[in-house]
């Protein structure tokens, strides 16, 4: 019975095989995009990656992979990333648990194609149903932003470090994880919470990813967006 | 022939008339906001204070007004607050030429009332015809980000400190200065704004003014939301 890793590392294989030389390649963040990121250095095809997260830029510079950012590249050729749910049919995404949503996002949203990898218990019907959806917003009247989210959502809860202290991202902003249970239309959800004041970025990625691989012990398969 | 800083001043004074006890009041950031500070501190009314920045609060405790915040109110009953350009009928705004565009949209928000303050040639038929609409980044990637508001945007420039370094806002963003000219529906260019990935917020305030009290040679002018 492989375990999880050996499913992650199945998945991020074979999107490394995805990836030629010469191409802008975008780094995610989380376990399973480290995966990707050791394959990479593995094989050190002749890339420049952008990465999504200072975790994920310091293994790749570890790994011997060149570094490069928006100021030399506004169009990225591929970018893999992992994904906290993702949805069977739409292939619509919650992402953000590893804190990097909104550079995640960023990167995602200049790339020509985006290539989730996962191990197949994040595969769901409907999003919302195994993981909250992160929300990331300014700490100035958090308290605010989190009175409004849970008008919308069943739980609001402020991310915390292992110390306790809140949960702070790269840009200095906090995470409210958001429970709301089935999500209908995670176009509708999406757009509602970004009019709220306060909110910089959610975890919902809707029409943005193009194929899925998904790791199971039969092997990996591909989704295509239906 | 009485000052511009005479003006703002006689505005910010009809606008400290609306104070009274017990109220919660915000505080605006910028010259006019700056009068109305002084007006309060020099009156001493028993409020309690949210400011909209490090400056606004500074200048509130130097008067002896007492600060609080959204951990302990979420809630404003009224907001004063200077404005770049005011839309003549619909009270719409530009703000944000002092910076602090995402605290004064959070603290306007959350504000029962908000009054502008404002000398006139603050007033004029259609936003964006005087001033840029500043847009609030997040500096990751804002090099992406300013491609795509260049595709709604004439201009697009990155604000500057007087040192030449970027301008960073209270919660570490850049402004991206956007050059419109006449704004022809303010919701709908806000709205499309929003959309963009990377943007934190914008200097439009659509639907949010209640009252501007409007100095000119001639005295002080109120207008209501048409």
């Amino acid at each position: 019975m492989p375990s999880r890793d050996d499913l992650k590392r199945d998945a991020a294989s074979q999107a490394a095989d995805l990836i030629q030389g010469g191409m802008v390649v975008g780094l995610g963040t989380g376990s399973t995009a480290a995966f990707f990121i050791e394959a990479l250095a593995t094989r050190k095809p002749d890339i420049v990656c952008i990465p999504t997260s200072e975790r994920s830029a310091a293994q790749a510079r570890a790994g011997g992979l060149q570094i490069t950012d928006f100021a030399h590249h506004t169009s990225i050729d591929i970018c893999v990333d992992g994904a906290d749910e993702i949805k069977r049919d739409s292939l619509d995404l919650v992402k953000g648990l590893g804190g990097a949503l909104l550079r995640e996002k960023l990167v995602a949203s200049a790339a020509k194609r985006l290539i989730i990898i996962a191990d197949s218990p994040k595969l769901v019907d409907w999003l919302g149903t195994t993981a909250p959806v992160p929300v990331e917003v300014t700490p100035f009247a958090w308290e605010l932003t989190a009175a409004r989210l849970a008008k919308l959502a069943s739980t609001v809860t402020r991310r915390a470090s292992p110390n306790g202290v809140p949960y702070l991202t790269d840009g200095g902003n906090y995470i409210l994880d958001c429970g709301f249970g089935a999500i209908a239309d995670a176009a509708v959800t999406d757009r509602k919470l970004r009019e709220i004041v306060g909110v910089v970025e959610t975890g919902l990625f809707v029409g943005m990813a193009e194929m899925a691989l998904v790791a199971s012990a039969e092997g990996v398969s591909r989704f295509q967006r239906s």
